[in-house]
């Protein structure tokens, strides 16, 4: 029996999905379990384990059989075509990027975020400015070799990554109407939520019932805990592959929400991996389209359904049983309000999802200046402040609440922010489809029925993979192409009609 | 700068580590943290990560700067040559077996440990049979290709993986004195210790309590919590690389002793890990010298120091302190004789110091049996059941305490079950030597100072890694060959002389 070469790729790439879902196990236990002091040690394994998995992908021998595979194309089913492009979309990007360059960012990050943490909790950026600088150096020369490679500028280039088929021009178009729409609708809903009264919540909310409460709202959710775990980390993140899913969040004993909601992200994320089409699992057409689609999937679960009023009621009672608490700050009404409040706070995590989006065009005009070179890391923490006084009308007063607050510069994640912005108006698309195809949704979700939700999603998103385009997906499930009018219209809806 | 073909070999060796590390972090999450549903995912993982390793082992390159580095060994300092010589030997064990038995043996363990789990719960050794079958089998082929590449007889070719340079006639030699003076002296024991009451121990002792007081013992033994974790498992295990290292124990809330001796087993282990040179930590020669000695180390702990009269008067206020409880079944004497107590248990890892090696001796029957096929699986209960009865005068009531209390044979752990054996052997020869040598080592225990203890192995066993052969180290160390007399002496003196 002879093996085609197509067959040989995907061989090939069933090994690569075990090296990546054992550089996941890594990562997960470096934020959940690992000894402070062990992160020199990991390090050396992450990268052994990328620079193997590189090469694997870079081998010639994998770009002989990509060639031999094309050459007889009209051979393969269509999900074995988007496969083969999937498999030569992968290798482009790792071979334009030589293992020596992968494998010294690798350890430089290790090393940025050990000293981001300290940073932070010292509130001492210069501990963190050498680190950083020494990131940024090497993403920009990754940059430059990935658009040269892509022929793509050097920033969308690294945004292709995330966001494939996405360019800075998307975003801009996009950005640029939220920029102007945004702040006179913030100005107008803070205004109108003074005139409404929320009962302060207060109380202690041990981490454990509050743990409990957040796995009863995940079983019904769809998350497998017979083969998942939710654990509890600094940052909340999803790591493993669907069959060992791992989700984290963090609880706050003084407040019992956010915990939940950072849960539901990442059960978002969750759902997301585990819908794809099982038979594809091991391949690249069976992973997730991007991360933009990831937070849309996320942000769709943690800000939209998260913070309904159908997801309230179903929550109320909950609350009441796990928490055992009581009194009129806990009626369905005043969570609700609590969860909906406009603000203009520091935090991108803590952001509500009218103001979500100018935290993240922040974050998108820095990274490309400290990227391009027109900004210097020395003076990126006055540049933050600056650019938080005039979106939002503060400064932050340490850097926990300004520019140390997120871990992905330091990882060097640049070009991911914009998929936060991104998902959360393709979250807004598909909402408005969902709405208008599942009739029943609403009374499910008041019940703690995810069943509607989580087949629309199957079908229309997960179970397609990275089949088609980014585009493609949206505009095949929404109706529309990418664009911000259904954000628009849902933040309008919702905090703007009659019934607000 | 030109690198020589010996650096480069460390180089690919530093790679290589990095590959174990990875693994063993693998295997220490499959067995602490990994949902139930998942193992089917992580035998992908471990068998992608093995192949690799194997590969990369096996590589003609490698081959290459062996026979460069040889050709140059005059030019290499002593270490250097041990280094270049374990090189060698890990290729000539991995070139002897093909990299799809390799797999396959890793996947086939992995349905086996599952099932084993499963039989025990359920006491039924039909639902084992198959998996352990298939197991056999394909470790009768890896011992028949190692034999022939090694030129060893195939089980002599498994024992040379685990305890290098010691043969089954060495092992047979040590068996056959052990095997005619134990019984007597285990009756002599026995009837002896009929005359002596030992009050007994009841009531609750919580897990949290237990684990205290063994983190605080473990602390003082020098255990690096820092850069080491202590966790929970079925089965107490050390994994992990020095830098990360990770030990497993269990609490029995009904026994407050059994958690604290494993976990001192698995601190032994540790001990000899962290206490390699550490310039040679990434190399070969830095590593331990085989398991025959990571179990002198961890049943020297486990076994002599933990149950000796000075360090049960250290802990017996900690006893005190950690459970707060208090009596006379709490004084050092009745701790003593409690912890001291020979009795013919059928659970290896409950048995008493003096019966130890006649369960190993059962062992290493059978698997010699089952290896040569004079033994087939089906019969394995039966020939357990009457070994037990032969040596012991009693027969399992059930497989959990009969033929599925040890794991080993499901993950195709053949020739290891020796190492326990000679363990407790050396382990007795290094005691005998420690106490001469360092006089105040009784003293310093009675008081939880373990600094002579740790200086003298670190100089004697685990600052020489892998540098001379074991019946060297043993020799060098003790004054004396690997033997039995010390062993025996030791269990004389203890429990036969007029102080016992």
């Amino acid at each position: 029996m002879t093996v085609s070469p197509y067959q040989q790729l995907e061989q090939e790439w069933r090994r690569l999905h075990a090296f990546r879902g054992a550089l996941s196990l890594l990562r997960w236990d470096t934020a959940v379990m690992m000894p402070r002091g062990s992160a020199d040690v990991r390090g050396e394994q992450l990268a052994a384990l990328e620079t193997e998995h590189h090469a694997l992908l870079t081998a010639p021998k994998v770009t002989r059989l990509l060639e031999r595979a094309q050459a007889n194309v009209q051979q393969l089913e269509d999900w074995q075509v988007a496969n083969l492009r999937e498999m030569r979309r992968q290798r482009d990007h790792a071979i334009a990027t030589p293992v020596s360059l992968v494998s010294r960012l690798i350890k430089a990050a290790a090393r940025a975020e050990g000293m981001w943490a300290e940073a932070r909790r010292e509130n001492n950026f210069a501990l963190f400015a050498p680190h950083l600088e020494e990131v940024v150096k090497l993403v920009r020369d990754k940059a430059a070799l990935l658009g040269q490679a892509l022929n793509l500028p050097p920033y969308d280039a690294l945004v292709d990554e995330f966001s494939p088929g996405i360019a800075t021009a998307d975003i801009d178009t996009i950005f640029k109407t939220l920029a102007r729409r945004l702040p006179p609708m913030i100005r107008a809903t803070l205004e109108s939520q003074q005139q409404e009264s929320v009962l302060p919540i207060t109380g202690k909310f041990a981490a454990s019932k509050q743990r409990a409460l957040t796995v009863e709202i995940m079983k019904a959710v769809g998350f497998p805990f017979e083969r998942g775990r939710l654990d509890e980390s600094e940052h909340p993140f999803t790591e493993g592959v669907a069959g060992d899913i791992r989700v984290t969040t963090r609880f706050d004993t003084s407040e019992p929400f956010n915990g939940l909601l950072g849960a539901l992200h990442e059960t978002g994320h969750a759902l997301y991996d585990l819908g794809m089409p099982v038979t594809w699992r091991d391949q690249p057409v069976g992973r997730d389209r991007g991360m933009t689609l990831e937070e849309s999937q996320s942000l769709l679960l943690e800000m939209i359904v998260g913070r309904s009023r159908p997801f309230v009621r179903y929550l109320q009672p909950l609350l009441l049983k796990h928490l055992a608490v009581s009194g009129p700050e806990w009626e369905p009404d005043n969570i609700y309000r609590r969860l909906n409040r406009v603000h203009r706070g520091l935090i991108r995590v803590d952001a509500d999802e009218m103001s979500y989006s100018l935290h993240i065009m922040h974050r998108y005009e820095l990274e490309k200046q400290l990227l391009s070179g027109q900004l210097i890391v020395k003076e990126l923490p006055d540049a933050w402040n600056a650019g938080m006084e005039q979106r939002f009308g503060r400064r932050p007063e340490n850097f926990a609440e300004g520019c140390l607050q997120d871990v992905h510069w330091a990882l060097g994640s640049f070009g991911y922010f914009p998929s936060y912005a991104l998902g959360i108006v393709i979250a807004a698309q598909f909402w408005e489809s969902l709405r208008s195809q599942v009739p029943e949704l609403e009374a499910q979700l008041g019940v703690g029925d995810f069943s509607g939700l989580a087949t629309w999603l199957r079908e229309h998103v997960h179970g397609l993979g990275a089949k088609v385009s980014v585009k493609e997906l949206i505009k095949q499930a929404s109706g529309h192409p990418l664009g911000p009018n259904a954000l628009l219209r849902y933040l309008e809806n919702k905090y703007q009609s009659a019934e607000a």
